[in-house]
């Protein structure tokens, strides 16, 4: 689930916006020269989950759907309005792998500036083995870090975390959170 | 800066909008029956630092402007379309208090579920003492621990940071990050 494009109508009253920066801003804005309403547009959030099982087994879900479709990723999405960000992973674990989770820390900040999206990704504990694939995924599978479809995966923030979480145990650190860019600097 | 309100016509061709739920999603979005864009509308990112000075002196600044004109916060605000989340807590110290950080780790992440904020606060080295109002702050101080107006602070969020900030400092923590809520549970 993308943003719409650029908007070229107000939202609030139907007329065309024009671009320009608001008295007391910096950065140009969409804004109504009708209703005087200033359109802000913001980054979007992505929520998910590293879901651990016994320490060093990861759910992983292969992608039923565009962008990516076969391709493998954490269980993440847009965080929705009205939820925290911790429950918007745990709600997207739910959706794609029908399956249960105790989310415990961040384990990623990944920016990919250039399509203005923040990633937020938690390590958590997976629950039960009780798990299938939900409506946007083909299959869910539980993972060693051997069986990690390195060269299969969808998004390039999913690509970083599971990097950072195979050091993570190798040198049996736990609880930090990474910091990571696309492209990496 | 705030988002407008919820959006009554399409931003791509200026039609009214209505509100359903589009095949395959699961939440009712703002859908345009004349040209089928959906709008998204998601929750937004607050970034800012706790910029620290000599370990535990903090920058704070005092609002020039609505909401909460008089009290104290740190420099924070809204994440813009195209930098990273760390880059723009970097630009709100420089806008709010034209003084120069630099950026280490996220220090706290807050939810404010029933206005859709998610603030992402990091702790920062305060480089040097060149500090002064920006546009938006009406004072700028450097605070100890026992300076801080807490019964002044602007939003729960910066009261929450610097709660934690204390405790951090009483038992000499330092890189976690701390998770809150709104209203706190």
């Amino acid at each position: 689930m993308g943003s719409a494009k650029k908007m070229k109508y107000c939202g609030s009253c139907g007329s065309p916006v024009e671009t320009r920066v608001p008295e007391g801003d910096t950065m140009p804005r969409q804004v109504c020269p009708a209703c005087n309403t200033i359109h802000y547009s913001n980054p979007k959030i992505i929520v998910g989950a590293l879901p651990v099982w016994k320490k060093s087994n990861i759910l992983l879900c292969q992608r039923a759907i565009e962008p990516r479709r076969g391709l493998w990723t954490l269980p993440s999405g847009f965080m929705e309005n009205g939820e925290e960000a911790q429950q918007g992973a745990k709600r997207e674990v739910s959706e794609e792998a029908n399956a249960d989770v105790k989310i415990n820390y961040l384990h990623t900040l990944y920016n990919i500036p250039h399509i203005s999206q923040v990633y937020l990704l938690f390590q958590a504990d997976l629950l039960h083995l009780d798990f299938s694939p939900g409506l946007e995924s083909s299959d869910v599978r539980l993972c060693s870090i051997d069986e990690i479809p390195w060269r299969q995966l969808a998004f390039s923030a999913i690509k970083y975390c599971l990097r950072r979480f195979r050091e993570d145990l190798q040198v049996n650190l736990e609880g930090l959170t990474h910091y990571g860019t696309y492209p990496r600097k």
